[in-house]
């Protein structure tokens, strides 16, 4: 990576952006009626049994939501941002020649190695992806047919790091990490740049502003660089991701004060099964950048999705719906919310990370729900039998 | 319904479209050059074995698609367009305190019946709905939901017709048929003044227009409402069909030169299933309104239906992508389109009609489509593995 990294300011994600601008797509921020008003309508005190919340009285927040649609971004995820900066700076400190010479080099099944693949490819660099043997064999395609040459590795973050190693030393290709170094936090951040935009084109005319912004929180490096971006802005910045085995180790770790540095889960949030690293723990650690982290069930994530997909018809994958989930079902959360919004409620922009899944993996997720009550009543929930009103039952799409 | 019906003219789905506006979306027109591109690229011969025109050399179309995604419209499908313009006359001729008194009734399991249980909820008007009993709980809550009494009745048409026969006698209530009404087909046409304004402004600067307009054809309300509202505006239209167990009843019929008054089929394009009636055939067997009418195969629309979620990550129901479908994979769609649009090609507006399915219909669909051949090969191509280029491949959204 560029050896002198851009300080984490504001500053340097509008510089990002300039930069990136060209190649990504500014992605739409999207409304829908139905999922703002279902956010705002207290959950049925049913929904709460089995919980922490069980017995409690449901909270009573009011939400604007706005949508911003990284799953329509290239390659389908917000990735391209950070991949397509790292390797603009790349270029500037060595030149152009010389990173065409060298080559790119990264470990990663998912997202970031379309990106990067991508990005090196604009720029007729070669990119060398490590990916473990056991990827679906989409993804490998995806990942070739941006010419990039694929190494297979066992699937332990050991036997991948031995093949990217060895690659590097036989090419001397230069790593860009998935998301632990402040050139990719601060791609990601751009997005913050344009949900500023977006709102104050659609509610600037009548007054109104962005309260919240809630991301998903993986490695960290999207949720990092957008609260770099939103500093000193007036805007609160949340993060949220799965329970299940331990993956909320970002929230677990700001409680104990403590970066968890190992983390081994098979949450269906897959693109959410990896833990913060040093830079970005520097920044999700502290409140003065990120003012919460909340945590959510697998269960609460298909219930999400299956709301995203059929009411507004928009492809999500599982890892892109943490932020809605925790806005309709964490009651912590929403106490939160009811407390400090008040009456007014808020406009909170939530962003969706991307929609790369498959129909069959669609299938899967919910075959699989459908065996297990907590599925179950999220389904009935979902149909519009339990705590909705007429409106949002009827409507599928109103936004 | 209204006793004078308005003349089938361009100028009566102005008038129309005036009248509904307040109370619909205008959904968006979407580009997408992954499917842009893929409609441009000759399929792989391999794709063509066991059809009709295996061992043909593939066709070597050009397109420009623009998809009207009347899945984002208001309950999820383009019917809102007819009901409301349907209520609307029926308001005008009668006066409301009648039709209050009266109410509407009409028998559906599908879009139609919420489309008219908003369309009289939104005038304080009484909605009678006959629904076969065996109808997926969500539709019959949702309908409900409407404040429409729901009526069950056996599953057949002499069942359903005589439950609504009985609702009618006891009630008074005004029958709001389906499809086959001229206030229906002028409502459904709507949509393609909003897309001549849209190609007008995306295109018009460059001075390009509109060449071809694809929708799906069941009963035939929305094909022939469209072909109303484009006569003698140069922009051919066409009808796209499921061929599965003779669904493909317009395009029989018109090769025939007599309508097809039964069809039973149960092709996955549920919305599909029904035959055209008097009022649609008129138009939709004029050469002089439908410029032709091609049939697809199940395959063809599961493999259409993947491209629109996992490229797209737009949610579309099986019945929405047979015109994409025909424009992919019909071969005599294509020749046409090449022979007809030469180098230049063409600007076809494509219509994805609606977006009412489940996570559990999208699992099952494709569950079912891994257990026959054809599937597979359309999983394969859908995947990047047959005739696909790598930009195709790598770019999971590029519009």
């Amino acid at each position: 990576m560029a050896s002198t990294p851009q300080p984490l300011t504001r500053a340097s994600v509008l510089a990002a952006h300039e930069r990136i601008k060209p190649y990504i797509h500014t992605t739409p921020l999207q409304t829908n009626t139905t999922l703002s008003t279902l956010a705002s309508t207290p959950q049925a005190p049913e929904a709460l049994v089995g919980t922490e919340w069980e017995g409690q009285e449901p909270a009573k927040p009011k939400f604007q939501l706005f949508f911003k649609c990284e799953n329509f971004q290239r390659i389908g995820a917000f990735k391209v941002r950070g991949a397509f900066h790292a390797v603009g700076r790349l270029v500037d400190e060595l030149g152009l020649d010389e990173v065409r010479r060298r080559g790119v080099v990264t470990q990663s099944s998912g997202n970031h190695a379309q990106a990067l693949a991508l990005a090196a490819k604009t720029f007729a660099i070669p990119a060398h992806i490590v990916m473990p043997s056991i990827s679906t064999p989409s993804k490998i395609a995806g990942t070739q047919a941006q010419n990039a040459t694929v190494y297979f590795s066992g699937s332990t973050a050991q036997e991948r790091e031995a093949v990217g190693a060895d690659v590097q030393a036989k090419t001397g290709a230069v790593l860009v990490p998935p998301y632990d170094h402040p050139d990719i936090m601060l791609g990601q951040g751009t997005m913050a740049l344009e949900v500023q935009e977006q709102i104050t084109a659609l509610l600037g005319a009548e007054g109104g502003s962005l309260d919240a912004l809630i991301a998903p929180c993986g490695g960290g490096g999207m949720l990092s660089g957008n609260a770099v971006a939103l500093k000193g802005s007036g805007v609160r910045v949340f993060g949220a991701e799965p329970s299940f085995q331990g993956a909320d180790d970002a929230r677990r770790g700001v409680a104990a004060g403590e970066r968890i540095t190992t983390v081994k889960t098979l949450t269906i949030a897959d693109g959410l099964r990896t833990n913060l690293g040093p830079h970005t723990w520097s920044i999700i650690s502290d409140a003065a950048y990120v003012a919460g982290l909340y945590a959510v069930t697998e269960a609460n994530i298909r219930d999400a999705m299956r709301l995203v997909l059929e009411r507004m018809k928009c492809v999500v994958e599982p890892s892109a719906v943490v932020g809605l989930a925790t806005i309709l079902y964490n009651e912590e959360f929403r106490k939160r919310v009811e407390r400090e919004a008040g009456e007014r409620g808020w406009n909170v922009a939530v962003v969706f990370s991307g929609g790369n899944t498959t129909v069959e993996a669609i299938g899967k997720i919910f075959a699989d729900a459908d065996s297990d009550a907590a599925g179950e009543a999220g389904k009935e929930r979902a149909e519009g039998k339990i705590g909705m009103d007429g409106k949002r039952v009827a409507e599928n799409v109103a936004g």
